[in-house]
Parts: C-alpha cells; sequence; structure tokens
C-alpha cells in the first residue's frame, strides 16, 4: 500500500523514496506523494465504532454481512454505512455485502493500527496501572513499553510486565527507544510541567488524562483528551432530569385524580 | 430553591407538596412546578468545562472574573461565555465581572452536584479500582458506597475504604441502601448481563465502561459511555496525519532544492 504512513523518526530515510515518487504524478494530476483517502473528519469519527462492531463480527466468525444487517446491528441507516464506508473504496457488493475481514483491516489501516505505535504510561498512579493492565492497546496495535513516576516506592517496580521508571529517566529513555505515545496520568497541577518536558523530548502524541487542557503544547503534537469529570457530571445532569419528569408525572396523575 | 430535584425513593413523599404547589401557577401561566431553567443540550454540555475552570479559579482564591478575562482563559469568545452563562440568569454585572462563587455554586445547582448521589461500581479490576481511589466523585459531590466483583479473592476486601461485596448481594445492597449511579467496569462479554440486572433492580443512572453499546435497557435510564478505545484511536488517526504532513513538507522542500 502506497498510503503506509511514516514516523518521524524515519522521516530521513523515506524522503528518498518519496521525493523519487513525487515524480510520477497521480492520476489526479495532483501529484500527492502519499495518497491516503481524503475522508471526512465525521467519518473519521466514526470508523473506531465500525472497528469495534466488524472486531465482534469477527470474533463472533461472522465473515461477511450486508448493509443492511450492520446497520440494523449498529443501529445506523444502510444509507449511513454505504455512505461511510464508500469512502474508502466501496467494496460492498451487491447481493454479497461486505467482506467484514476486508473491511477490518482497511479500517485498521486507515487509524494506523497496523503502525506498531509504541506508548509509555507517565503517572503511575491508579488510572495508569490501571492502563498498563488493559487490552485496549494490545487490541489496537498498540505497545505499552514503559511507566514513568516520582514516587520511589513504585520507581523499579514493574505492574503487568511493565517497568516503571523515575522521571527523570525519560528523556534518555525516549533517545533509546521510539515513543509515539504518551498516555498522561499524572495529577493535574503536574500536568502543564510534565507536557512541556514531553513537548521539548519531541514526542509526538499526547492522550491527556489529568483533566486539565494542554495549552503551550507544539500545535504538531496530537493531542485527544478525555475529560472524565465532565462525562460523569452529564450523566448527574440527565439523571436530575429524569427525575424531574417522573417526579412531574406523578404529579400530573395525582393531580387529575384530584379535579375528577 | 424550588428547582431542588427529587429522588424516586422520594417521589411519593414529594407529591403532596408538588400538587399543592401546582395550584399555584408561575409567573408565566404555565403552572410548571420545577421551574427549572431551559438550557439548551449543547449549553449543558458545555457547564461541566465551566465547572472546571470557575473550581481552578476560586482554588487561586479570584472571586470576580470579567467575561473577557474568564475568555482568555478559557479560550472562548466573551459573546458566547455571556451567552452561555445569561441562560441561567445572566448575572455577569457590568464592570464588575462575574462573581465567580455564584456561578459556580449555580451550575453546581443545574448540573445536580449538590444531589448527595451516591455510586457503587460494579467490577472492581483494575479501572474499577483506580476509580474507587479517585477524587473526581467527592470533587462533584458523588459518595462511592461501594464496589461489586466475583472474584473471591477480592469479595470481603476493602479498597480506599470502600468495600468490595459479591455481585449476588447486588439486589439486597440496593434495597437497603440509596445507589442512584453505577459505574460499570466490568468486562465486556459480561455487560450486557449487568446492565439487565442493573436496569431490574431500577438502578436510574449508569456510567458505562465496558466498551459495549448499552442495549435493551429501560430508555428511562440515563446512560453515559465512555469509549476509551475509540479516544485512543482518534489519537493514533492524528498521529498519523501529522506525520504525513511532516513528511510531505520535508519531501517537498527536498524536491524544491533539486529543482533549482
Amino acid at each position: 500500500m502506497a498510503d503506509k504512513m511514516i514516523k518521524k523518526s524515519e522521516v530521513a530515510a523515506r524522503i528518498q523514496v518519496l521525493a523519487q515518487s513525487e515524480k510520477v504524478e497521480n492520476s489526479d494530476g495532483k501529484g500527492d506523494m502519499v495518497p491516503r483517502p481524503d475522508i471526512s473528519n465525521a467519518v473519521i469519527r466514526r470508523l473506531p465504532r465500525y472497528f469495534r462492531f466488524l472486531r465482534e463480527l469477527i470474533r463472533a466468525q461472522i465473515f461477511r454481512i450486508s448493509s443492511s444487517e450492520l446497520s440494523k446491528l449498529m443501529n445506523v441507516t444502510a444509507s449511513q454505512i454505504r455512505q461511510d464506508l464508500n469512502c474508502f473504496g466501496g467494496f460492498g457488493q451487491q447481493g454479497y455485502g461486505y467482506n467484514v475481514n476486508y473491511l477490518y483491516t482497511k479500517i485498521c489501516e486507515i487509524l494506523g493500527v497496523g503502525e506498531a505505535f509504541q506508548a509509555i504510561i507517565i503517572g503511575a498512579g491508579n488510572l495508569g496501572r490501571a492502563f498498563a493492565n488493559n487490552t485496549m492497546f494490545n487490541k489496537r496495535g498498540i505497545d505499552v513499553i514503559a511507566s514513568f513516576d516520582i514516587n520511589p516506592l513504585l520507581i523499579g517496580t514493574t505492574y503487568n510486565n511493565i517497568p516503571i521508571y523515575d522521571i527523570s529517566e525519560l528523556e534518555e529513555f525516549c533517545k533509546n527507544n521510539n515513543v509515539d505515545i504518551v498516555v498522561l496520568c499524572v495529577p493535574k497541577v503536574a500536568a502543564t510541567d510534565v507536557a512541556e518536558k514531553i513537548n521539548s523530548i519531541g514526542i509526538d502524541a499526547i492522550w491527556n488524562f489529568t483533566g486539565k487542557e494542554l495549552e503551550n503544547v507544539d500545535p504538531n503534537t496530537a493531542i485527544e483528551s478525555v475529560y472524565l469529570g465532565d462525562s460523569l457530571m452529564t450523566l448527574c445532569y440527565d439523571l436530575c432530569r429524569k427525575r424531574e419528569a417522573d417526579a412531574k408525572l406523578a404529579a400530573d396523575k395525582l393531580s387529575e385524580k384530584e379535579n375528577k
């Protein structure tokens, strides 16, 4: 596949090849060197959900599925599914449905599952250790190779075979290892400092669980922040609203009775 | 405050009061009994972010802030802030700015922080135990009162003073305790069964971390699902795209040089 992605560390080695390939213009005449399909952000955001469902189909040994079956399963219109999946090739065959394996592989490719990314966890507290033990990374082709903390009781130990190092060793470690992603699980108060450190070392991606919005980070860094507290509050709000509606309904009924 | 919310278990006791109050019509003549401000869903989704920033201001002992200062801090336009906060009263005073404490209290009230909700964690694995130790709940006025698992090694122990019970004791526990929220941390394969159980017991809110979409759940149940894997894949995609852009830029430069 020509759209195989390139790691920063490999850029130098690949430039020659890319420069060569640029001389051969693509069929659209634009001369794009890395013909990654042009997929809208909205579709990209939906792809991980397809990944989850397709993965379950494969586990259940279902290797072919029609768009209408997939539609029922995922509770999305069949036309939405066709539209989403046509973005990268339209490989559903009329009457035969989709090849689940092929679709899964293609989505993995687009989302970077095959990139063999390596991740480290900074902050080996409860959440950090929970992630160290989570299969979520393996499922997505990511290797968690180390964890870092400042707690002397943790440093030098391992958790799920992942060593916990002193944060002071971070820079040296990153020189000797390919670190693609940082899972940032430090307390909120330490977030800004550690993010700056990560940035100065040149790590490209931060999965941010600190609850702190990371500013002053190089805009070229990929950041995905998960605000668990925000999600919890949204749940509380929904709960309140539903209970209010229940109470209103009950009172309405009582009042109806009284008026009769 | 008349918009204090009502728990299901208290409904019976409150109905009399509500039925009384219904007889006194509100000023808008519609006779709403629980005059909770009518706030759009988009604004509600933004309120937890205000909660986070206001909380930090209070910690930094900043008790008054202008909309332009808040705008800079939160990286939102001042007009957006005014629009959001006017939804529930417009208590920013021209020239004086917002009263941080009042704003914080009001947002807490709307989102249900003052409701003294009680939560249990089902699934005392790594993620469940991480939550048992997390201050996120306390900050939002939620008490985590128990945890449940099927692992005999965990049952009977405590974690951060939270007892871990056998899942078979769940129903009995919920009869004797007010359980508002379940934090669902069981493995994906167990998700559907446990969600049905929760439903049959009548718990109103599920914070779902199983990675499984909960169907067949009473539509009156508040559900907030967090798909951590989806978030991780979005990060990987962003990382790939940024690296591609870097490689393209480098190749372009090289090619420019060659063409000179």
